[in-house]
C-alpha cells in the first residue's frame, strides 16, 4: 500500500519536528442520519491535532462497522463508497498523530473489541501514565493484546470487570487508571463521552438537530453546522441513549479543572472556543501581553506563519507598530528534498518559509513565534532574515520557555532535547543569534488567557511543560527522573 | 497508479474552481552540478503555477532521461531514487495544471523527441492561438502527433525546418506560431530560453555558481540559493552552452512589452519579483488604492484568505482600520466530503473557509478579496460571515471586473459564465448578497503597480481579461466570437 | 493494496468451485540457518491446499517476527526483503484457502499472541467441531478476540490454562477441542508439533541437516533437500527445542488412525507419500482398478487434466486403451473473461479447457476425472467433447459419489449442491449426459490405496464425505441436522 | 503501478530463459458485436506467445479507444470496466513476450497513430531485418519516433507515403521492409491483414456468425466459438470493411511458402492447426518418428513437461515402453525464490519441477524434450532424475539441435550461448550427463510435420535456427556475423 505522504503537515508545524505536538482529535455522534458522514467531517476539521492515521467506527442497531487507514481523513473518508461502508445512526472516530508502518494499522483507534456484552469502540485522546503497570497484570490473568496502544488497556479491564453493566464495568475500569483522557465510548447501548477528574485534554459537547455530537474542539461543530452546547466537565462521564436521554455522571467526585494551557498557546485552531474563550482572541491577548512586557524598537512585527500570526497582530496592535508579512509560507510542505550540492548556501534552503526580501530588506524587526522546542526553526528563520537584510531581528515567543516533558497525550522530545532545560535565555539568545529575545511570563500567559494571576497553591490550567508541575503521579515513571529526562521505559506514547 | 489527490490545492484557490488559473511553471538549469535536484525544488517553489502535474527532463552530455508523474513535485521528486534517475548537469522542468486521467501524461512536459540532430525537449508556459491551424499542416506532410498538447506543434516544426542548425529551425519554428509562449529547450547543444515577443508569459534568468538557471518566478531561485539577474526580455531568446558562453538573440525585432497583469493582481508569489516591482508591495499598493478609491465605515478590515491578505494589510494602514483574522482557513483541503443531511444548513459547511466568530459578531467588517470571477465564491463567504453575525458585510475586489476569457494560457471558465460578462456592480452587488461592492479602477490598478496611467494606445500591460483587447490575432478562434464567448473549438486549452 | 488474482488456480482445479478444496497447508522448520526462507520456498510446494493467503512467523531468539499477505506464496515471500524480515532459526507458516477481504488479514495464519509466558505462534490445518461453544465460553470470562478464526480457541484456551509449562497449557487446551488438527506451535522454547487424535489431517517430520522440519505434505521436503522421517502419528505431540532435543508425548492415549482418504483421491501432490504410499501409485492403481470394475469399450482414454492424469494413464494401463490429451487445459486461468455476445455458443467458450478435436472427432472416449461434486464442469466437459465431433462420451470417476459434507477442514459446498446427496448415478448420467457413467466402489478405493477391504466396524480411513460416517462428535452441529445439511451454525469453516 | 509478476510463465517454459521464445501474438475482429470482448478472450487463448504485455485497440464508427497493461490479459482486460472502455465492433489486439520497466509501455502494441487519413492502428507479430536503416532514414526527414519498436516503422512509411489510399499506402510501405510479419491493420476503412511473401509468421483466418476473425492460432476461434476459415496467404493482403466485403491482394506477388517449423516443435499450442495439420498429431509424430531413429532399451518414457508430452505418447505408442509421469511440475512457478543455506544441495531445489522418486528409483529411464537451447535446464533434470534414483537416464529431443540465431521474430539467446552451435552430439551428451542423447534428424522432422523429405533447393519450411539458411537478406545484419554471431547491433529484437 502507498500512501501519498505529501502534504501531511500541520499547518502550524515545521518539517523538523520543532513544535510540540497534539496527538489525537476524537469526535462522536449519536442519534445522527449519517453519522458516519458527520464524524468524517468534524475530524476533517480536527485533523491538526493528528494527521498520520484516522479511524471511524459506526453502529446501526445490529452490528458495528469500521474503517480506518494511514494518513489524512480527507484520503480515507471523503468518497461516498468510504462512509457507505459506515452505516448507523452513531459514529466515532479518531485523528491521531503517530503510528509507524502498516502494521501500526493495529493503533490506529478507534479501538473495537467484542465482549459478552456486545461491541464495544473506544477513542482516545490522552495518556495513561500507569499503563504498562496495568497491562503486565492483565496479561498475566489471560489477557491477550492485539496492539502496543495504552487504550488497549481500557477494553481489558472493561473485559474482566464483574460488574453487571457497561458503565459500571467502565468506571471500574478508569477507577484504575491514571493520567488524562478524553474517551469516545459507543456499545450497543449508546454512546459514553468522558473526561479524566482535572480535565487535561478537551472534550466538548454539542448538539445538531436531535443528534448529540462531541469533539476535542468546537471547530469540529461549526464545519458540520452543529451547536455547542458546553465543555464536559472534568472527570464527567455522559451517557447518550438511542431514545435521545443524556445521563451526567460524576463517578470519581469533583475536583478543581485543570485543562492544558498549550492548548490556547498553539494546540486548537484560532476558530475554536477553548475554556470558555475565544482562541484567536487568548492569542491576540497574549501578543498584546508579550509587547508590553517586552517591547522594541523596530519598524515591522513579523509573524512566524501561520501559527505566530494571531500573536503578531496582537503585539502590532499593542505596540503600534505596523504588521507586515516578512515571511512568506509555501502551502506545497511536508516532504524533504534532496538538495542540490550546487546551492550557494544549503542552510539557506527555504522550501517552506521565505523571505519577503522586498520588505525586510534595512529594516528592524521583531518576530513573533508561539513557542520555542529545539531552537533549530527559530535559528533557521533569523539567519534568513539576516540574509534579507533585516537590519536588527528581534524574537518575541507567545509562550514560557518550554523545560519539562509531557506525559499527557502531547509529543514532547525527551527532555535534553529541550532548548529551555538545557540553557537560560541569554544563551537561547546566542544560539538563535537573535538581537533580542524575550518569552511571555508565566503570570502574564495566565493574564492574557483569562485568569487574574496563576494560582500557586493549584494552578487554573495544567502548565507542566513550562513550570515541571504534574498534577496526577507518574506510576510507571520514576518521579525523580521525570526532571532529569531518565525515564525507565521508553518516551510516553500517548494515544 | 493510484495518485492521492489530497491537498493538492492551490494556496490561494478555491475548490470551485472561482479564480482564473496559471497554467504552467517552468524552470531550467545548465552546468549545475545537481541540475535535476535544482529543477525539483525551483519546481516546487511554482508549484502554486500548476499542481496536477510535473515533468523534469535530463541531460549528461550523451543521453537525455525523462521522468513526470501526476500530482505535486514532492509527490513525484523529493525522492533520491526519482532524482538519481536525472543524472547530467543541464536538467529543465514543468508544473502544468491541466491533465486528466493517466493518458494524460503523454501531455506533461517536457515533451521530447529523437530529431535527426539528436534529442530535443521542450517545457512550455503559454498558448498558440493558431496550433490547430499549424497541426492539421503538419499532419498532412506525414508528422505523427503523440499529444494532444500545443506544444508538440514546436517539436515538429522544428523537426521538419530545413535550417541547420537547433537556434535557426527554432526561430523558423516560433515564426509561424503566435500567442504567448515561454520556452526552456534543451539539444545536445545546450539550453535556449526565450518569450513570445509582447513577453506575456513571465520568464526570468538567474545565476547560481557556474550554473544558469531559468524560471517563471523569482522565488525559484531563492528556494536554490540562486541570485536573480534579470528578466529575459520579449522577443528574446538566450542560448546557454556547455561552456557556459551566453549568447542573446532578438530574432523578430523588438516591440514595446506587454506582460500579463494578473501576475501582480493573483498569480504570482507575493515574494516573487515581477516585472521588476515586488509583487507583496504591488498588492499592498493595490489595497491602498482600493482604499482611497473605495472607502468604507467598519470595525475591521478581513483578509478573503490567503490571496487576499496583502491587498487587505494595504486597505487596513490605508484606512488606519484594524486588519484581522475574521475567516480561519483550514490547510485540508482538496476534496468534497460526503454531506450529512442532518447538518442544520448544508451551505453553511465551511471545510475550507470558517468564520472566526468570536471576532466577527456583531461588528461591520470589510472583505479584501483579488478577484470575482464566477461569485459563488463571494457569495458563500458573505453568508458565512452574516450567519457569524457580522452586522454589515462590505467587499471589496483587488482588480477590475473579470469579464474576458484569456487565450494565453490561463485558464478562463467560458465567458458566460464570468458575473462580470453578465451583469454591472450593482446585480453583482446583489448577487454577493454584500452591502457594498467596489473593484479598483483599470487605472488605479496601473498606478497601484508602477505606471502613471494605463496608455490607451499601447498598454503597458495585457489586460485583456479586463478590457478584452487582446494583443495578438487569434488565428483558431473567430474574432466576433471572442468577445461573445462562442469559440468555434473548444474552450482554449494551453500548454 | 491491490493484489493480482491472476492465475490464483488450484492445479488441478476449476473456477466453477467445483472441487472439494483442502483448506490448509503448514509448514515449521527449527534449527535451521535460514528457517524463514525454507519455510517459503515449503509452503511453495503446499501452495495447492491453499491459494488465498500465506504467512510466516519466525524467531530469532529474543523476538518473534511476523509476515502475512493475500494471494500466493510467490506474490509475498519470494523477495529477500520479504526473508529479510523474518529473522531467526525457527519459524513457521500457512498457506489458507479463504479469507474474504482486507480484514481478511486478521485470520491469516499463524496467529500470534503475547502470553505472559511470552510469544506464542499457532499455524493450524483442520477444524474444530466444537469451536463456537468454545468461543462463547471464553468471551463471558473476559476473552478478547481479535479474529474469527478457530484457532484462536486455542490460544486463549492456552493463555488462560492455569498450567505452568506451555506443553501442559497447550495439553489442557486441546483436549477441550474436538475435531481434526495438525498443528504446529512456536514459542520461546522451541516447536510443538501434534496432531489430532485419529491423524484426519496430514503431518509429517523430516530432517535437514541440523533442522528438524514438519510440513502437511511429504513435498515440500524435497525441494528444500529436507529428508522425510515419518509421519507425526495421531494424537502425537512433538517437542523440539533449541538445543535439537526432540520429545514424543501420547497425551490423550492411542486410538487406530484415520486418515482422510480424500488425500489420495485429490487434494495432495502425486509426488507426495501419504500414509505411507506413493500418492501418484494409489492414483494409478485407482485407475486401474476402475478400469476392472467399470471397463468400456472406447478408442481413448482421455484424462479431465491434470487431476485426472494419474488415474487415466492406470486406466489406459489396464484396460490397453491409448492414453491421449483429448483436452488441452490452457495455463492462464484463474478469471472470469467478459463475453462476447456473438459467439456462437457462449456455453461452449473453453478458455481453460479445450478439446483437441482433431484428435477425438469421430473417436468413441472414456473421459477419467478424480469426484464429482456438482456436476457442472463435468456436464461442461462431455458438451465439449461431443461438439468436438467425439462419437461417444464415457465417464468414470476415481472416487465414490461424493454425498456428504466435511467438518475437518474441507470446503465443501452445502450439502443440497453435491450431486450425488441429490440423485442416483443413472440421473447423474443423465445430468452430466454421458454415455455411461461409473464411479469406483469404497471398497475398491480402499484396495487400490492399500487396504484389503473396507473395515466396517472401525474404518482405517475418514471417508466420511463419501458414507457420512462421521468419526468425531460434532458439538456445534446438530446430528441429525449434518444429513439434511441444515446447520445451526452457518456452514463450518476451517482454519 | 505495482504489477504482480507471480506466475507469469510460459506454460512450457523454464525460469532460465532456456526456451526459445515466440515474440507475439496477434488477434483482430470486425464486424463483431462485442469486438473488444472476442479479441481479449482471442489474446488469452494465445497468451503462450508472449507474457510481458498486452494491448487491444478498438473503433467504434468514430474514434479508436487504446488500453494496454504489463502483465496477463486476464491481468488487464478481464473485466466489464476494461472491456467498457474499448467500444465498437472492430478490435484488434496483440501480447508481447519482452518490455522493460514502465516506460516500455509506449512500445505495447497495438501502436496507433492519428494520421491525415484518420486512425490508424497496427498489431505487428514478427521482425523486420532492415528496421535500422528505414528508421534513419525516416528520421532525416522529420518523423518522430514515439517507441523503439520496429512497428513504428511501417507506421511513419504509411504516414509519408503519396500515394492515396490506405491500402496503397500500406503496399508501398511494406515493399520497403524486409523480414517476417504477420500484421493487423485497422483504420477507419475497416481491417487489413497481412503476411510477409514467405508466410514465415503464422496468421489465421476465420468467421463467427457475421464478423470476420484473424488470429496467430487457431486455438484462439475455439475460444470465442469462430469457425476456422484458412490460413492468410504468404504475400496476401486481406481487406475487410465494415459491410462484410472481403477483398485480397497479392501485391507482391506468390512465392513458395517457407513459414517457421519450429511452430510445429514447440511455439503452437497442440490444440491449433498449423500449416493444415494438428499440431498434436505432429507432435506426436515427431516422438514416433525419433523412436524409430533412436530407440533405447528403458523401462519408462518419461515427457518434460509440459512441452515433452505429446513426443513422449508419440515415443511411447511407437515403443511400446509405458508412458509415465516422472517428472511433476508445480502449476505455481514464476518466481525465484531466495534458498536457504541449509538446504543439503541447493542445485536439487526443485521448486518447478519434481521427481516423482517412487516411481523413477531403480528404473531405466527416457527423457523427451521438445529441444535444447543452451542445455542448464536438461542437465538440471538429469542431474534430478539420478538423485531420485534413476538406474539410467537417456535423452531424447524433438527437434534437430538448436545452432543458429532467429531474425524473424522469436527472441534466441546469442548465438555463443547455444549449446548446439559450440559443441557436437557427444560433448553435448557429456554436458547434460546423460547416458545418451539424441536428435530427431532434419529430414525426420519434416517426415514427422508432412513432407516426404526436406527439399534442400527450396525448403518447405524455415528451418534457420537448425540449418543457418535464412530465407532473406538481413541488411541490418552484416551476413558474416549472421553465423559468428557478431551483430553490428544488439540483437535483433521483434515486435
Amino acid at each position: 500500500m502507498s500512501i501519498s505522504r505529501t502534504n501531511i503537515t500541520h499547518p502550524f508545524l515545521d518539517d523538523d519536528g520543532d513544535k510540540l505536538r497534539e496527538e489525537c482529535g476524537v469526535f462522536g455522534a449519536i442519534n445522527a442520519a449519517d453519522a458516519a458522514a458527520a464524524t468524517a467531517l468534524g475530524l476533517h476539521a480536527l485533523q491538526h491535532r493528528g494527521q498520520e492515521a484516522v479511524g471511524i467506527t459506526s453502529y446501526d442497531g445490529k452490528e458495528f462497522f469500521s474503517r480506518r487507514g494511514l494518513g489524512h481523513v480527507a484520503e480515507n473518508f471523503s468518497s461516498s463508497e468510504a462512509i457507505s461502508e459506515l452505516p448507523g445512526n452513531m459514529a466515532s472516530g479518531h485523528v491521531r498523530y503517530s503510528t509507524t508502518g502498516g502494521a501500526g494499522l493495529r493503533n490506529v483507534q478507534p479501538l473495537y473489541a467484542e465482549l459478552a456484552s456486545g461491541g464495544f469502540a473506544v477513542a482516545h485522546n490522552g495518556n495513561f501514565s500507569n499503563a504498562q503497570s496495568l497491562r503486565k497484570d492483565l496479561v498475566n490473568k489471560g489477557s491477550i493484546f492485539q496492539s502496543t496502544s495504552d487504550t488497549e488497556v481500557i477494553i481489558h479491564l472493561v473485559a474482566t470487570s464483574r460488574y453487571p453493566t457497561i458503565a459500571d464495568r467502565l468506571i471500574d475500569a478508569l477507577r484504575l487508571v491514571e493520567g488524562a483522557y478524553a474517551l469516545i465510548v459507543t456499545t450497543p447501548e449508546g454512546m459514553i463521552a468522558c473526561r479524566d477528574p482535572l480535565g487535561i485534554r478537551p472534550l466538548v459537547m454539542g448538539r445538531m438537530g436531535e443528534a448529540v455530537v462531541f469533539a476535542s474542539e468546537s471547530v469540529a461543530f461549526d464545519v458540520i453546522g452543529a451547536e455547542l452546547i458546553r465543555e464536559v466537565e472534568p472527570g464527567e462521564m455522559i451517557q447518550v441513549d438511542f431514545e435521545g436521554e443524556i445521563k451526567s455522571l460524576h463517578p470519581f467526585g469533583k475536583q478543581p479543572s485543570r485543562p492544558c494551557i498549550f492548548e490556547h498557546v498553539y494546540f486548537s485552531r484560532p476558530d475554536s472556543i477553548f475554556a470558555g474563550r475565544s482562541v484567536y482572541e487568548a492569542r491576540k491577548a497574549i501578543g498584546a501581553q508579550l509587547a508590553m512586557e517586552s517591547p522594541c524598537e523596530v519598524d515591522l512585527v513579523v509573524p512566524v506563519p501561520d501559527s505566530g500570526v494571531p500573536a503578531a497582530i496582537g503585539y502590532a496592535q499593542e505596540s503600534g507598530i505596523p504588521f507586515e508579512l516578512g515571511i512568506i509560507r509555501s502551502h506545497y510542505v511536508g516532504r524533504t528534498f534532496i538538495q542540490p550540492s550546487d546551492s550557494a548556501r544549503t542552510s539557506g534552503v527555504k522550501r517552506k518559509h521565505n523571505a519577503n526580501r522586498g520588505l525586510v530588506e534595512g529594516k528592524k524587526i521583531v518576530l513573533i513565534d508561539d513557542s520555542i522546542v529545539r531552537g533549530t526553526t527559530s535559528l533557521k528563520i533569523v539567519e534568513m532574515m539576516r540574509e534579507a537584510g533585516a537590519a536588527e531581528v528581534h524574537f518575541r515567543v507567545a509562550s514560557p520557555p518550554t523545560a519539562h516533558s509531557c506525559f499527557y497525550g502531547v509529543d514532547t522530545p525527551e527532555r535534553s532535547k529541550l532548548l529551555a532545560a538545557r540553557m537560560d535565555i541569554e544563551p537561547m539568545r546566542e544560539f538563535i543569534q537573535a538581537d533580542s529575545l524575550a518569552f511571555i511570563s508565566i503570570d502574564g500567559l495566565y493574564r492574557a488567557v483569562g485568569s487574574e494571576t496563576r494560582d500557586k497553591a493549584c494552578p487554573q490550567f495544567c502548565d507542566a511543560c513550562f513550570t515541571g508541575e504534574y498534577p496526577t503521579t507518574l506510576t510507571d515513571f520514576n518521579q525523580t527522573d521525570q526532571k532529569s529526562a531518565e525515564l525507565p521505559f521508553a518516551d510516553p506514547k500517548a494515544a
